[in-house]
């Protein structure tokens, strides 16, 4: 191993010189770095762009899956998707602390901590996959990981579930930038607002838009809708495929008076969501595309296309305090903390 | 034909249901429906990221790379590069106008324009190459072309040649979305600033930070930083690979004293160059990614990798005025236009 740099460019392969999230290879050997920590892995959760690429392309079977996060990891020694670029993030315990950072870094061997970078960049090593949960995106496994020393961190709290917790971190930066972005009275369009990070982010929209605002929420499903509309912190939910632009456009058009949305947030798992985004978003709004799923030139030529005079942004995972934010939505809320307890615990 | 869409969706062959920029394959078949404009092809330019896919995938020869745009054409019916997803635009004169629509798009049958929308959803069809430049990204044909009704277009000026508007036009979003994001006093780092877009975004960026601002020019070229200076529109020409990111934060570290750019535009025509852009721009600045060789995962992951709350922007070909902003830059500057004169004349 060279010189051990902060961002992990130490355990880059190939090709030489990138970051670890660019590289296409890491090395996963077990053996800390002055400067990295150590970490004995309890849980996965893949990023959902990624558990549905390779869910639908294994044909929905839990042993399937396994075989093909275990061919991965062994292949790129990280659980970097080669086909959607995304990763997710994972739980477990403090096992070693390098001697550089272990009086700095505020952890102590045996504590319990969710990583807050991509898997897409974290060295793993699985040894054994003891349980797929396909209904929550989460693998149970034996194995090993490797924090650097630029990579945040949560510990995990003692309130919430940590197979919740592991949820909601997984997606922590949705509702963040959902604060950031959403001002009173604005109409604001969660597009797959019965996901998980939909849901974040309609609870959020609400409490930002306030009563004057509007939120819709877009789901293709009707049990979706359903279950939005219970909660009660949307104006409209809308049975539509994302994927569907123009329809995407109407349904949206038709409940704003033709106004469409100030701001959108582009939460679904699947691709070609990024034309039904813009349609929906009216001349000067902002879209916050979350999903990573997006395509980036059919987000900027589709713009361009159609002339739409729209900010896009790219869902950067990371926003300060995203982590605490996102567990207090929990906190405050207990209906969205039965939903997500009833969901991942 | 299908009743025409004003997004051209009754052009689009397969998959059914998108929009004629995420379709494989287009309709060109050049009979025009009521609310189309038929366009007599000059010439293309091709999207410099496409353009040097292309030119490297088949070793710098004119004669293949006409070979290689005439197959992508006639597979897809559009300029739509597969591996890079970009297009370009078009000159030509207008050759038919559909009826309903003749009196009120502002044209004339023989009006010289440049289209404002993407190859990437421009049916198109190509009779015979004239000329390939490599030099400038442009392609010169005989041919057709069809924009849909929502489809923007300039009529092409009379003071400034065609095919310097034509590369002007191609990149116009770039300044356009710089003046919009850069304030006086700040620091701003152009990624790309020797080339055209890089170029016009180094001299708005100047404009817009004014005197008490701080704008830095990265190319890897020396060539490119001779030049750089010369025009004396940046405060510092830094010659480094944009794919090495650490190379490029250290060097904009050193001449900002650490504190990094405020706003980064990042204008390259090559990939890998997410991180850089990340590492060189400060915790709550903005990056503006113009090039369409920009991966949407590596951005959104990257910078969350690194922890840096930074706002990223898809680079929107489009922005209100953005057309005549950029032909007025040639115009109220003598250098840029001998610059761009010299140069795609
Ligand atoms: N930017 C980041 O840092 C970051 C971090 C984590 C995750 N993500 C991304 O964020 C996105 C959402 O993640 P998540 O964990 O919230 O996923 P999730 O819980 O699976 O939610 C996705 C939602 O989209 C819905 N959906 C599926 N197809 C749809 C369609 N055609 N139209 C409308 N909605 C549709 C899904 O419905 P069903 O479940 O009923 O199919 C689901 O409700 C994913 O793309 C994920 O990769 C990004
Ligand atoms: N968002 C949109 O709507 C839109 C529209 C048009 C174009 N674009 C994109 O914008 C980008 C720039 O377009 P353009 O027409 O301005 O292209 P360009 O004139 O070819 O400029 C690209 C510049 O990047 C330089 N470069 C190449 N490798 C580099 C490296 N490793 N490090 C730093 N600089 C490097 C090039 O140098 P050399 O030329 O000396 O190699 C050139 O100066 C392209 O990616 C293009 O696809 C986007």
């Amino acid at each position: 191993m060279n010189t051990p740099s902060p961002y992990g460019t130490h355990r880059v392969i190939e090709p030489l010189g990138v970051l670890p999230q660019a590289a296409w290879k890491l090395d996963a050997r077990m053996v800390i770095a002055p400067n990295e920590i150590l970490i004995d892995v309890q849980t996965l959760n893949i990023d959902s762009a990624s558990f549905t690429q390779i869910n639908n392309e294994v044909g929905h079977d839990a042993a399937a899956v396994a075989a093909k996060v275990l061919s991965i990891v062994a292949e790129r020694g990280k659980m970097h998707n080669p086909v959607t670029g995304s990763g997710g993030m994972l739980i477990g315990r403090v096992a070693q602390l390098g001697a550089d950072i272990a009086d700095t870094c505020g952890l102590q061997v045996g504590d319990r901590i969710a990583t807050l970078v991509s898997l897409s960049l974290t060295p793993l090593h699985i040894e054994r996959i003891q349980a797929v949960h396909l209904e929550r995106d989460q693998i149970d496994i034996e194995g090993q990981a490797v924090l650097f020393q630029t990579g945040l961190f949560a510990k995990l709290p003692h309130d919430i579930p940590e197979t919740t917790a592991l949820a909601i971190l997984d997606v922590a930066g949705a509702p963040a930038q959902t604060a950031r972005l959403v001002q009173p009275g604005q109409t604001v369009l969660v597009i797959g607002g019965g996901g998980k990070s939909g849901t974040l982010c309609v609870y959020e929209a609400r409490k930002r838009a306030g009563p004057t605002g509007c939120v819709i929420g877009v789901s293709p499903f009707a049990k979706d809708c359903e279950r939005m509309r219970q909660f009660g912190w949307v104006d409209h939910a809308l049975q539509v495929d994302a994927t569907d632009a123009v329809a995407v456009m109407n349904a949206v058009a038709a409940v704003t008076d033709g106004r469409l949305a100030d701001v959108t947030i582009n939460c679904v798992n699947i691709p070609h969501s990024e034309m039904g985004s813009i349609l929906a978003t009216r001349e000067g709004g902002k879209i916050y595309f979350f999903s990573m799923a997006t395509s980036f030139t059919a987000a900027a030529l589709g713009a361009e296309g159609v002339g739409k005079d729209v900010e896009m942004l790219v869902g950067n995972g990371y926003a300060r305090g995203h982590a605490e934010h996102a567990l207090n939505l929990l906190r405050e809320s207990p209906a969205l903390r039965s939903l997500f307890e009833g969901l991942y615990a």
